[in-house]
């Protein structure tokens, strides 16, 4: 069942609590939604306290009414599982219920503090789930389900937790001497020689080790999820989509691949992917999140997504200019999705999230916000056509959990795994090439034909954990074609974090032209002396004071044909390549083997790299952006957006010159 | 009894602990104190492991020396209730006495650790006391009692504390139902069907529970200390006071309202308010610090109050520069103090205060200080006339714990509550507009004709937390003539903090004539553009750099009347207002819609503002301080300070100019 | 046995563990080695639980397979006993194995995590030791032990071990008045009237009691290396050494005295010292700490010592510039060491310090390190004529752990202890004035004749903590024609950090013509006026930007003969003095009164104090480095090294004018 190809309007809805509100005015509150143009709300997954609010007494009314009035209101719904919130009889039931975690035990009153794995958890999530279903499933507004809500872990690391994570590394090493010497564990006489020495994993060093109970705690939380799925499934219709919310690495914002869930893997259990995207705004609105969350969003089942949740008025500080709210909400369809839905309606009175607002402010009235939203539903009514239109992309990011839990544990030069992303990323954004997102698995399950064909550029942003058949394969995609972009820390360990005993980059000197095993954290300056002809416009006249900080790779040049884009001007590097560029077979690879900040140097650089590699970046740059998307019948679509508060004039082949009113939006068809 | 009344002398003097000195020399001591003009010791507050050195073994050794030389030297003694700091033999006895607090259980050796609601604490309390009662009540030379000292519950949160909690709170809202609703505990499944399923509070995550938890510590506080003052009652002599030394929110020194304690509920069981303040010196002494500590002061009991510690030479940074102890000892007369101590008489040789310095360095020698505080003794002795003069004000701030907590809760823009008061406070002080302090129940138990007789201006700096009859007494306080100048962030939620379902300023839009549903932090440069007229002199010409930062709501001016006295300069926010004044029957109200910190437009502001409202600054400002009091037969008398190291002249209508030497004070009385 | 009396050669070496190698190969190693001139390996100090994979299960194999390789190759080979890393069968069988700290209990996978006083421990550990003794003891190729690693008491401090404190409390105070007494703990009511109501050491306030326990803490150390030192000589063979591997504080590198270990008492039981030196590179090389480790590691036993790790690539950041290895392995032998280990051969492929590189990076391969290891070692390999020269020391700078641990508890103004002794320290490191380090022992054990002769000048920076008799003893040694130079918050307290109470400088006004009693943090800008003279060349040009920072003492010149150096050049301290220097008997006493951060100005005010005091610095001054070494039949060695990139000239009588290439380093023999 692929729930979009049946879907005949954009989605465009709230997340919706009544039972939250100090007054009671569902009927209000779909009337003003209805004028809006809103037809979905997203509701239940937070409220188990109040469907059950004693051990085994139950009390739908709420839900009920909702659904009535979304009969009424000819609104779609999305039922929420309500398990992510547990009530205190339960903790009071089950004082163990409570995740132990690194920090020591939780304690009450958050959400996302238990336990996944109590059997006392499990068997009272089944019984309010198959209350609620009984309820929702057969209503004829609801039209699919989102599993429990942002499900992760919770870093549950008690003992009997802990003692599935020896079974589990029983059956994946099956003795401990293959655990031993995967790990590396006779470092500071970690060793063990059986598996009742297995000691406390909170308390480890070994950075393997730590990965891999990272790993299993996200095995957790994809057998939670496709247990609550089978449930679920029991009643749902086939109608009806199975989804869950998914977010992303947190600073502050949304920020790149969420570390501890394997939301591919999850989604196997799921009909439609669904998540949520938050990003700064007013001043500091770019899209790039919201590009970011979508290229990822259509990776986890390579498939349109839903947004389950963004922001209307949002945390303080995010209220947006005039203007952006449509603007971000044509974004997330330029990216690939077919809803957009807010967190959440209505202001919330108490509490914790009393200043993440809704499109209504705590008065419950019309405003500024609720005036967008009205202009957005209507234009959307009428643009259901937009949901036959897949994103283009040429190039892919290739992310690896892994890599990320390598990056956060040795953390050189402070540089994290989602700036390094986000470094290349962002720089291709402001390009405006679209970049899809691939894991290893993707790599390898694909023949190396259809790869090539697929994507043009891998670019691998600190690809630290690489194992020997991935290398092998990357290998192949550029000797058959493809082009690679590397960054820094690409390659360098296996896929338990062992370190490859092998020249760097490993087993692929040969591919990248360049062999280093040394590498250090700039003192002092260390300048990067561009190739002339390498960085065009104003970056070339400026990069005099580019430098190298955070890391550097000191790159030896192997070949003739290694083309050195950039070097160290300094004394005791100058021998030394820092950007490389080769080609190999039928394809090249980039290398980058330090990093910079000044993002004109780097998108010119990329623009370069992109250009030999036979992708060429339209004309326009941030803050105008174009997003191409296509349909299977070969007509396309152009997004032209403007990301700042001034009127912008561009020129592409396919439009001629178009003006952008601050913050516009404008749409080109090409048939 | 008012103590006060019978009082013939300012009390000048110190905390005196000759039990924690390396030599005996009490005699030594008060022949140098009687030599300053010290009239006053403070003593045995902190010493009961020297009082009852083994359970139920007393020796009062010490503290019968101490008297018996207080006499032969003539020196009032105050006698401190020595339980905020208990033996080490008692937490043997009860291991369990020390506090379990938000952070878990608490370790012998600081100080105001236990739980002060523990029976076996309580049981030893009344023992030492009366113990020590017995010794001192008698003795000619004791003039009154301090009750423990700087008391809190030192987040006492046990077991046996949360279930006196959950009892209280039975009591206030008797139903789960009635608590769910006014808490808002729906959100995130925190609702509960029964008092037994209410959780470790100290997990919660919701602002309104978190605050009424500190709001029952806080009565914990005062049941404790009115339990001692009946004891204590039971020995003191008429002419004895009975006290309590309240500190101040902390900042590095005296920063603003006591979060902890509700001060004036515990003066019930007090006969006189004391007061310790510290602050910054040398080159940061302004006087700001004396005189909001003195407003509080004299808000506890709207009467004198002491000033039971203040500092000498006092921690490392505060030395006082020749002059500041002098003119820091008439600035606590002139904000209604009617004692100066110090903390303390010697330097302490080892443990933890061992920098906090008092009058005699560590070598118990005459040194600089010793022989400023001399010549203030010796003016002291000649001023007794000081203590029948009162401050005079005409303005009040109105000061709320529940709005403390509701902005510590939700700190938007990184702004503490005691950052928005002191916002306030030191730009009126500067300006030399003396403010009381006072309390929603102040305003709520005056009848609206004597409040505006009272204060021509009431200021409520982010008066977050506002109950429906508080809003409507204020409303009623302008129509009939008071003003009102209110912040940001004021009247928004109700006293549960619970955010008012209404348009802001909630029920006051018709007195502000304005309203507003949305605010942010301003992202990027937004600049404040204030209305020619404004500002005058330096701020007038400079203003075109102010910034809106931190906060600023988007206020919507509702009528012709209301003046626009700044305005947002950016585009986004250009149609709405910043800062506004409105007349409102026979009063008006002025809002303040953001922050920014350009402290000169912010007293150009609140000079134009006062002086609608009919308050005309004096001409002199900081760094030259003027101070006016009043006697009850009309005759008064003026403190002129200055606040510099530089020479300073000025004018007054009564004085006609005066120069005033580097850090000097001069009186001038007018019958 | 005085080991390196015997030693021919200077040992060149590396810490080496094969059994963390992904790959078997020993033989390339040892190949590898041999061809770079590496005479030394120091192995197994690691591996517990490599060697006894089980409760009593031995195997040795990779031990036996080194040694048999190593005498192959001719090796030297040092035994590590592999007790600081314990096995996790150990902590499954004692739980309680894992030391409670002040923050807990601790969890396995760190090393140095146990309590070393544990029973079970030091079953555990004697058995190991004995055991691995047994195998090694007799092999030709090992030439000492090194007990354990880095020891310290991993701030054990659980219920037993509180015990133990106590009792060491009452042993050495008898009774607890004295206690009481000693420490001030009447304050805050912390008296206890008999040893049973001793509280839980960890929450204590007080410093006095807290600097105990911390030497208490020490005391574990010394006895648990004495205890291991004595079950390894029953094995050990006239001609093999004892050793421990010292570290120092540390801040990112090694920085000053290692406060949790009393290195001198625990070398009574050791035949050499060995230290670990780690160091700033690269651009931020200046090799003070070089010096400042080597002054340390002679002081330990007044003798040569080893330098038993420092880094080759090290961490990021401190990968060497082409030159800086053979300028450090220089400067090592310079400060008085006859080794130069690395830590360590190859890099490590897993676990926490796989980023802290050894000479070969993961590749395994020749690189560019191993290139400038193996021009050292061929250098090395004829120059075993260094070990017979001593480092040359005029100076001494007087330590001690009781200062350091009451410049922790009180730190003043933000400086740290090792902040202000590397103040001197490295201001004289930089005017090429070599300095020995001395102890409160050193000084009190010597007679005051032989100290005069020894060291021309003492300085005591920051020496919070000075018994009566070592005030004494530095009088006597200036009266007898000594010279002091002090700084600020020397002298202030005595040996349990208790403040004398007597005018400042303790007993030492007569001695540096000075008083004080006051002190602060400046606050604003308070700058230092240098009396004419006292500077010159830059350091006189650019005084007047030189202020007071963190800490000043208001210092009164008591005589005529007191010069002051300096003063304070602001009005509320403009009769004070800031540094002053007086002639007392047949010496005279410098004192730095105040902070300030110019470091030229510094160098410039203690060549003035040398030279007035008797020695004249060298003429080069840092970047270029003078070390001067002397045999005992008076011929001697000047070492002239180049910490920069750019060539230098200099001239030395001794010399002439010598140039030094970028990190050169040049030798100079005077006969």
């Amino acid at each position: 069942m692929n729930h979009t190809d049946k879907q005949t309007r954009i989605l465009y809805g709230v997340a919706y609590y009544p039972e939250y509100m100090p007054v009671r005015r569902i009927s209000t509150d779909m009337e003003m939604m209805k004028k809006a143009g809103i037809n979905t709300i997203r509701i239940a997954e937070s409220s188990w306290s109040s469907f059950e609010p004693e051990d085994g007494v139950f009390d739908f009314s709420i839900v009920k009414e909702i659904l009535y009035y979304a009969g009424k209101y000819d609104l779609h719904v999305i039922i929420g599982t309500p398990t992510y919130a547990i009530p205190s009889w339960l903790v009071r039931k089950y004082p163990d219920i409570l995740a132990v975690t690194h920090n020591g035990p939780s304690l009450y009153g958050h959400r996302q503090n238990m336990d996944i794995t109590h059997p006392g958890y499990l068997f009272h999530a089944e019984r309010i789930i198959r209350r609620l279903m009984e309820v929702c499933a057969g209503h004829p507004n609801v039209i699919g389900y989102q599993l429990d809500n942002e499900t992760k872990s919770y870093d549950t690391a008690g003992e009997r937790v802990q003692k599935m994570f020896v079974a589990y590394l029983k059956d994946k090493f099956k003795t401990t001497d293959a655990l031993n010497t995967a790990f590396g564990l006779t470092y500071w006489s970690n060793r063990i020689a059986s598996w009742e020495d297995f000691p406390d994993v909170r308390g480890t060093i070994n950075a393997s080790l730590g990965a891999e109970f990272k790993a299993f705690q996200r095995r957790l939380v994809t057998d939670f999820l496709s247990w609550q799925s089978g449930i679920v499934r029991e009643y749902a219709r086939d109608d009806q989509f199975l989804t869950q919310n998914f977010d992303f690495a947190w600073s502050d914002h949304s920020e790149g691949l969420q570390p501890e869930v394997d939301q591919r893997s999850v989604a196997r259990a799921l009909t439609i992917a669904g998540v949520d995207i938050y990003h700064p705004s007013a001043g500091d609105l770019t899209g790039a999140e919201i590009a970011m969350g979508g290229a990822i969003g259509r990776s986890i089942k390579k498939a349109p997504y839903l947004v389950l949740e963004t922001q209307a008025q949002g945390n303080p500080g995010w209220l947006p200019y005039p203007g952006q709210l449509r603007l971000q909400a044509y974004s997330h369809l330029a990216g690939g999705a077919v809803s957009v839905m807010y967190w959440h309606w209505h202001s919330i009175h108490n509490s914790f999230e009393t200043y993440w607002k809704g499109v209504l402010s705590h008065d419950l009235q019309e405003n500024e916000t609720y005036h967008e939203v009205c202009q957005i539903g209507q234009e959307f009514a009428s643009h259901a056509d937009l949901l036959s239109y897949r994103p283009v992309a040429e190039c892919a990011i290739l992310l690896g959990h892994r890599s990320l839990t390598g990056i956060s544990y040795f953390p050189i030069g402070g540089l994290s795994y989602h700036q390094i992303m986000r470094w290349l990323f962002d720089a291709l954004y402001r390009l405006n090439i679209t970049c899809d997102m691939i894991y290893p698995e993707d790599v390898l399950s694909e023949d190396t034909g259809s790869l090539c064909q697929k994507y043009r550029i891998i670019l691998t942003p600190a690809l630290y954990s690489a194992s020997d058949a991935l290398i092998k394969k990357l290998k192949e995609y550029v000797f058959f074609g493809g082009h690679l972009i590397s960054t820094f820390r690409s390659f360098f360990s296996d896929e338990n974090l062992s370190v490859h005993p092998k020249v760097q980059p490993c087993d692929l000197t040969e591919c990248f032209g360049i062999a280093y095993d040394q590498f250090t954290i700039p003192s002092g300056i260390v300048p990067l002396h561009f190739t002339e002809g390498i960085l065009s416009g104003d970056a070339a006249a400026s990069h005099s004071s580019v430098r190298a900080v955070s890391f550097m790779e000191l790159l030896r040049p192997l070949s003739e044909e290694t083309e050195v884009l950039a070097s160290y001007d300094h004394s005791a590097y100058e021998k030394y390549a820092a950007i490389t560029w080769h080609p190999f077979g039928k394809g090249s690879a980039a290398y980058l083997g330090c990093f910079f900040t000044d993002t004109l140097t780097l998108e010119e650089l990329l623009r370069n790299l992109c250009t030999r590699m036979g992708i060429l970046p339209p004309g326009p740059v941030f803050p105008v952006i174009c997003k191409r998307s296509a349909k299977d019948d070969g007509s396309s679509l152009l997004y032209l957006f403007n990301y700042s508060g001034e009127e912008k004039t561009c020129f592409l082949p396919e439009t001629g010159s178009v003006t952008l009113a601050p913050y516009d939006v404008q749409l080109f068809y090409n048939s």
